[in-house]
């Protein structure tokens, strides 16, 4: 038997991942992954724009190139975060990725010494804590309300721990739970975490996505000191298929990350980036995200109305702004690990919320995907699960 | 000040690096890079496949997909790996990556703790040194001549040293020496390696590009104890652009490089695989790889005659059978380094030798590409380094 890094211990297989491989079986209702609805890719539009592409520059959008990504989009990025989010960005502070997961594994690779300090949300998002755990952290959660981290918690956690080495968040729409934290939380935040020099990462990958209440300024916009690290991704606004994300960042961190980036592939899709920018230059990307708010706001209600009629009495859950989750807490003598083995069985899947908290806990928790299933698919699955709910409960 | 990793340490800007930003100016004649010919990429080909996937599977190729890749692609990949170089495989052994690029990054993650040993040529690929780095291995080259890897001195470092994690090998056409190892060195390396349960990592991006000579077996194909870990890609058959490699390994190696991919980036673009894999259904690669091959001959020899008539006497350099580079060892008074500061005066520039040494010397030692140039060029830029050369000679 070949010798593995010792990291690798920290990288297994979930047994989530292997339950959720049938998901994909025809007939299924799945509430489990985070994807979006296909029926919105604008593929007939795509189709034009890579034709031109290919006509235009043909042979330098197949070709080596540059490892910080193509520059007339690394500047579109720039100007669309400033008009959106209060930023005061250039192409000079982004980094095209392969969708922000990338953005996430850096992050671990560029701060992470193997017992150092994350902080994170509780609950928190999946794949970071799998991205994060090669590089062997110690992730401790601090408590969350509904509108984000509790500041009074997170001061105590700064002034006691030693090794912070970075503070991960997810100020919108949160993953898994559908929150976003408040204005005052978010200034308040900002004010606690000055003069401290610690990284802050803002993955925002849902932020486009408020279909109610109004827009909140991005951690970055309130960055005195240039340590806001932001993660931005085409994957929930366009499709995820091209793979195109980015990270926004002050240049002395993002000089980090554009070597790091050489070391991992050298550089991201050059055809891609060219057809996402001719893209955002032909056609109205915000008159597509509309369409996709206009949509998910119909697939929450459908799913709350649902959650409401059916789950038992008691039954507590998000009431997300935007996004493409709600998060549920049921009664505890229910654990939603054999839940979903059951709901599985009825061809209905969700995931666990036990997968969310590094340290373990939530049992008898669940994050529910609404993006991907029409309503009627919605009632129905909702209905499902509720009725093993109440078999188990009885 | 932000506080990195330790690892970041060995994450460094390289100068070359710095140096080599200029190469794409206008009338610079580039031997650095290691770039095909775009002018032989397929374009039109290209536009036609595009539009064929996004009609027949634009939703799929544009949603999230499964980490391991597009499952006919990862069987096309593999029939073509048996057919060509007696492995043999399924479509279960093949994980898509961002170029090989990542496949050496993963190698890293997966494989080395910190001070572990890396067994490498003598030069190596400047790019695997790069994505090692980053977890601090112990690179230690073994000397190798025309043939490949020193058998004699192999066992002797084998047999004393410690905690070896790993062989790194490129024995076709290797970058950048442009020298292939042969058959007796390949089966001889393997028996010396049997039973040693040491993963070997055979790089082979130029293994198609051969214009003469016979084509040699992978190590793959001599591999009874699965421990071969085979990286391939089409960036030198197709285009880099769509950044398409692969990792080929037993199936329970290669579930460590789906985790790690999984971490990594989700998985990679699903439209740009399905786009490849159709290329294959419809069109001919091979006569492409034909077309490759007889003009990249052409500009071997127009570089190897430059040389012989234009550099000193005494000058070696390698014949490479195929492949993209040539690999020069001047006279020890020339250092390449202040050689190249020179040549971007003139708008000609290379890569210094010394580069390709983990452990420092080749100073007076330079790679050569001459596949991303026209003969007139490779004769003109040739000319050029020579008469910069004898300057300083003199």
């Amino acid at each position: 038997m070949v010798k593995y890094a010792n990291r690798m211990e920290n990288v297994k297989a979930s047994d989530i991942r292997e339950l959720l491989k049938i998901t994909d079986r025809p007939g299924m209702i799945s509430f489990a992954g985070g994807l979006p609805a296909p029926e919105l890719f604008p593929v007939d539009r795509l189709k034009d724009v890579t034709l031109r592409v290919l006509e235009a520059s043909g042979a330098e959008a197949l070709q080596y190139a540059a490892t910080e990504g193509y520059a007339p989009l690394r500047e579109k990025i720039a100007e669309r975060m400033n008009t959106r989010y209060g930023t005061w960005l250039t192409g000079k502070n982004i980094l095209i990725t392969c969708g922000s997961q990338q953005g996430l594994d850096f992050s671990g690779k560029i701060f992470i010494n193997e017992g150092d300090v994350v902080l994170c949300e509780s609950p928190t998002y999946l794949g970071a804590i799998n991205a994060f755990n090669a590089y062997k952290p110690n992730m401790l959660e601090v408590p969350t309300d509904n509108d984000g981290m509790l500041l009074d918690k997170l001061e105590h956690t700064l002034d006691t721990v030693k090794n912070i080495k970075l503070v991960y968040t997810i100020p919108d729409f949160q993953n898994p739970s559908g929150r976003s934290w408040s204005l005052e939380r978010r200034r308040g935040f900002m004010e606690l975490m000055a003069g401290r020099d610690i990284p802050i990462l803002e993955d925002s990958p849902y932020s486009e996505l408020r279909f109610e209440g109004e827009m909140l300024p991005s951690l970055k916009s309130f960055d005195k000191e240039g340590n806001v690290i932001y993660l931005g991704t085409f994957s929930k606004v366009f499709c995820p298929g091209m793979r195109i994300g980015w990270v926004a960042a002050d240049e002395r961190i993002l000089e980090k990350y554009v070597l790091v980036k050489q070391g991992a592939d050298l550089h991201s899709a050059g055809i891609t980036q060219r057809n996402l920018s001719m893209y955002l230059d032909t056609y109205d990307l915000d008159e597509d995200i509309q369409k996709i708010r206009s949509v998910y706001k119909s697939r929450r209600d459908a799913m709350h109305n649902a959650i409401s009629e059916e789950f038992p009495k008691g039954t507590r859950f998000t009431h997300p702004e935007g996004g493409l989750f709600t998060w549920v807490e049921l009664d505890n003598r229910v654990d939603t690990r054999e839940l979903l083995a059951q709901c599985l069985q009825h061809n209905v899947a969700f995931v666990p919320g036990d997968s969310f908290f590094p340290n373990g806990g939530g049992r008898n928790t669940m994050r529910l995907n609404y993006s991907n299933m029409t309503e009627d698919k919605i009632a129905e699955g909702i209905k499902l699960i509720a009725g093993i709910i109440r078999q188990k409960l009885n």
